[in-house]
């Protein structure tokens, strides 16, 4: 059984709120049950400097915790001077997944940055984070057409945890779930059914091949739920 | 005439959103117009090094602002490695007005930390912050009144900005005013009264007694706004 | 009674002593009693990037303490490896200041850097600052007047703190008045009597219009002693 | 066919020279082909803060590449005055991949530091330095087991890249292989059978779940062989 | 022919002001010609980590330099967050020097802080530094005697440069000596004929045994007018 | 009596592995006894901002200490965020070294950097690191000579350590010899006989003419001996 009593591949309720901020490009405000994430695309008219001249665009991402996102306080990264591995190995992650659906030659020499904010956290910011990027993408790339001879985007985006719950598959874990999780991972999948990344890590129990395609098939079953709710959020 | 039609002594709608995030002890979703601060009030059991074993509690404040928050992008300070003089500044600013109000003896060996992020900026992100962190400040509070021997916030505090917009004086400066403003201000004022900071700088044109009080007296009609709509969100 | 026996209204002795140190353009040490401050005006035939082009010039500050300026050794700040959020506070304040009273576009693509450096702090370190500043801009000036075909300092600039002791509005605070004042504030005043700058505190005890305006009157009395000072150290 | 020559299914030549260097309780210089990574296990008889007095152990890794490990010269990290995203991402994967055959509570409150330096870099320096870890701290842990009542490491752990090279799929991408493979990944598994991390990445061209299951059926072929040159190398 | 006229073996005029600021526990302005440092010797009644509980005090220093010390404006090492290579190399010279003339036990568990600060540069800044330096922790110690069973400073110590301007061995560089001499060095001695420190540097012209000979010669004669002064400084 | 049993004039046994990685133009691991630092010299085709377009090239070094090259562990710089004073006192030497017996005009608008990364320490490996150095300098000179028009390396550079052990005058000191040494020093030299630079400190005990005397003749014997294995390890 799980805290949340929900069924093993049931994700929690998604919502994207496209729009949240006036400023940005895209934006979009996005939540698996308790986590939510704050996304704004920002469009450049600007590549980084090793792109220069090359006659393409570039995704990149940035991510954020808030210091009191999470149950107690954590240190503001600005203060400390620096951002964690964690974070950057987060938004390293984002800025990976965004590209592989994004074709940057058809972008131009334009830059968009995708900042994600964690306002609260609850199990699955980056899978969360993943998901509503693709939203403030979309909305960007959508504000900018005239500026482009074709569609940039080659398809949707989303991501997912999966893990053992007391030896449970189970899909889109939440906090409870994700302290206690023998072996986790995160799935990052394209709508036409390609596997972009997938990261899996035992902490605790390890796991074996039926393991991993156990999970994979949840992540399949919770980024199908991902990508209706995206193509519905952005008037598709 | 102001570009956004308002009378020179009104302001923005204010609105409080108290328990915008589940964590924090207290918190505020606080609203100057198109200006938008999330604030928690995250309690912590302990002091900083140099209010150890002194019986008396501290309460401080940080301040961030989501890089895209403006109207073009700006660096995120965590990827800087430090945080800028601006943010100090006003981090600093917002500390002392919340303490101005707080007997610290009675908090006993407690801190609590205002972590005041701006969602989104339109002008004044501080003077909300102040106003907001307030509420967030009576909310923490009030949820730990049965470790407490005594209520230890003596009265409400809130801030808000006046300027000279083509020479006219006027109330809560949008982000279109300030940046055009001739010389502006902020006041953080008491419920009692009472004159808690007051920072004016000339940017153009300098000013005289005169100005200086016709702006005091504006910030008085403003406050008074904020104190009813802090009353109103903390449920008093 | 005043701890050190002064009048209410009564500055502690000026001094400022132009030509210091033999490499600037223009160098002061100037004293508000015990409180020392070397400053340097450094001309630089460059602006910072966001003015590159556009025909003017930039007047901007730093301030620094010695390590032992103060009762207790400090720590040095290049050694922690960043200036504190009270330095950066001071020499924004300095920078405006001194950016007030002069036309930029006069001074040509030009900037004058203005380093502030505390060699013994007795209360007053930022308007002693601010008060010798101008008299190094000035010297600065006035040996690169060949290269300008106008004077871009249109008047002089001084700023004074006031504050209450002993429930007493006082002029010119020490070390001793200024940590125990209930509530005191700088003010930065031209010599044509417009107010450029007035950042009241209320440190435990809170004020009011008429506080504000007895120490703005008192500041005017300060001032007015500075810039006669000033105009004899520069030899006008 | 590989740049190399190589079979699929061939890994480069593994070699494990045990006691590299002197001073360290465990060393170990591991080399997968042209890659060279210098592992030293430093014993200490302390634990990191959040562990003190909780009687158990802790493992942890740091990685760096020498400057010009590579074919052009990268900066050095000490003088950038931080570690790169890519740094921190893999010295977090080293350490868990130990962890994860370590029993922390047999190993009493001391701590493992591997240092993991690459001396020169063709593709795969993060997984040879997981395998060469485990050798380094076979040996420490070898040299200290008087100290402990039972052997801390359960098993042994190995790491291996595979990827898909022209669409057939190859075991240990040398860095020719590895910046043209379409997608590719690092498996990090036990001698015992069990996956304990899998990282996949589509870089051009997205992968399924056939595609999966074979990069790991060759990272199996891999580790088995990397196994075996482990306990060679520690004489057992 | 020296640019200054000064015969080879003859210093610049020598000055130690003792007691140049006030709070310091000792405080000297030095000046070897147009090259002014202010040291102040902090006495605190602690130690650093690695002596704690050894019952032996330290003596160290820091040296920084204003940042228009100079003949053009160099950046403030507090703005640029770090100290260069050559500040830390000066200011370990310091530490050194004196700390060869201290009997750290008779000092007990006190920290004696030495800071010179470069009012103004003209060459032969650590020497003037280093001579200064004892001036200012020979009147600290005089201050704190009674603490004290026994003097801990043994004798005096001083510094000076020497060097080949245009083929011939000069004594004190001053900063265009400097900036051409084929070669140089300073050597920093004891009032009772002992070498502490020899540290000699060809830039451009390499040098022999005659020659560091001969500099040592014109080193021991510098150094007796130091001694000399620092002994009338300190009215011994 | 020399705890290694050398005699007093006896070099550690000298190593130089020219060619110990493949990436670099020129590459040595040196071994001075048990000392060993791999030196990778990088030629790039641009040269320092402050010598662009002024027709001459330039020579610099970066050093750095593997964590667990010592007997225990440090503090790996990138992870503390900055290099320590020592660091930079020795890379700077390294380079004022190398440019010593460097043609800059000849090399053209070239850089060499030089990266001396001590593997394993037990004393010297400074001096070891200068050693090495000019056989990468050599040897990556030696590859690029069809784009110079003459050989900018003008003739052979080397340092060695000398030292008072119990009284002795001590060539090459190991670890157990430099932390007991009354005082010690490195000397630099080149092949022609002129020394580059002397760096001596009385670390305990002072030292006098005669003793800087004994000292540099022993250096001379030891770069004798470093002379010939560098000619040897480059082939010449």
């Amino acid at each position: 059984m799980r805290p949340s009593g929900r069924a093993p591949d049931q994700m929690r309720t998604l919502s994207f709120e496209p729009g949240f901020t006036k400023h940005a490009e895209g934006s979009c405000l996005v939540s698996f049950g308790d986590t939510r994430v704050l996304v704004t695309a920002s469009l450049e008219e600007k590549v980084p400097p090793f792109l220069r001249g090359k006659g393409q665009g570039w995704v990149t991402a940035e991510y954020g915790m808030l210091p009191r996102a999470t149950h107690t306080r954590g240190a503001r990264e600005a203060a400390k001077g620096k951002q964690s591995g964690r974070t950057q190995e987060i938004q390293r992650l984002i800025g990976r997944s965004l590209r592989a659906v994004t074709d940057l030659q058809l972008l131009g020499e334009r830059q968009i940055v995708l900042d994600c904010d964690v306002i609260q956290a609850d199990g699955g910011t980056r899978t969360a984070a993943i998901s509503g990027a693709w939203v403030a993408l979309r909305l960007a790339v959508d504000g900018t057409m005239g500026k482009l001879s074709a569609d940039p985007i080659r398809t949707q985006v989303a991501a997912v945890s999966c893990g053992f719950h007391q030896d449970t598959a189970v899909l889109d874990l939440d906090y409870l779930e994700d302290s206690t999780a023998g072996s986790d991972g995160n799935f990052v999948l394209t709508a036409d059914g390609a596997i972009v990344e997938a990261q899996l890590t035992a902490e605790g129990a390890t796991f074996d091949e039926e393991g991993l395609l156990r999970l994979l098939r949840l992540a399949r079953i919770g980024c199908g739920d991902i990508f209706a709710a995206q193509l519905k959020a952005c008037g598709r």
